[in-house]
């Protein structure tokens, strides 16, 4: 049986107790950017129930064209206001560099990839930059609070950077 | 209170029972791409823990530029081998088309996004176009299990794109 299928049979078990439907728009108007990072459970982290939030992730939880695409519907068709930025300890995205891997990947199939990996050396630094990118959106249009903290895959503790 | 300084107060009962650090890897070895939404809870509609998953999301769970490095990077730097895609009935992504909702930002900040909004009209048909998008990127190495579904926001059941 696949990793897939076993998920498919837990799926089973969550319709036996699921209550829905909620309404679209999230309840707490409230967007979410977060790391893929699999230790990284937003919903539990935040103390989230469904239907309060939107989640947004990628590899390293960083803000490219796409996180503001999903930035731009999620407040303007869906009404949410703030947004919570989140990176985490031991991220794989500290692990490399953009052009080492974008070498390996030309080494391997002939192409290079021509989007950034966005890998970054400092935290902080990074959940400031995509603060940033988000301020410089002319298509988000709600930015009274942006705020942005890093996970501790250690403790679970979520600290503000400043 | 802002609902951010709600959530990060509930983050401090998340960090009174946590029990961590976990390793980096997804130990079940899965990528799962799926709409923002906040009626999918990833983790609970899967019965995933903490650890198990890398967990990419987005207005829609579309396949663009930004989930190929993403998948690219769960892929080659840590190990996942299946993807599964989640939409769901009921998505907003169903009620604007990219004209209209382009229009919209230009006729109010005077700049048209440079991206595509991602809209769609056909559920089961955007799944294909997602796995569709992956098939086709030379960058993700591992096709063997790129599994498509639609997750109803009523029942909480998942069901397989054919």
């Amino acid at each position: 049986m696949s990793v897939t299928d076993e998920l498919l049979a837990n799926n089973a078990a969550y319709v036996e107790q699921f209550t829905g439907p909620l309404p679209l728009p999230p309840s707490k108007h409230v967007a979410v950017v977060a790391c893929m990072d699999a230790r990284l459970d937003v919903y539990r982290v935040l103390g989230l129930n469904e239907g309060e939030a939107h989640v947004i992730r990628n590899a390293g939880g960083v803000v490219t064209e796409d996180e503001i695409r999903s930035l731009a519907i999620s407040q303007r068709l869906l009404g949410t206001k703030e947004i919570i930025l989140i990176h985490h300890t031991d991220c794989g995205m500290l692990t490399f560099t953009d052009d080492e891997f974008k070498r390996s990947i030309q080494d391997e199939v002939g192409v290079k990839p021509p989007w950034a990996a966005e890998s970054f050396k400092d935290l902080d630094e990074d959940v400031r930059q995509s603060i940033g990118r988000i301020r410089n959106s002319p298509y988000v249009p709600v930015k009274d609070s942006i705020r942005g903290f890093v996970f501790d895959v250690a403790t679970g503790k979520l600290t503000e950077v400043a």
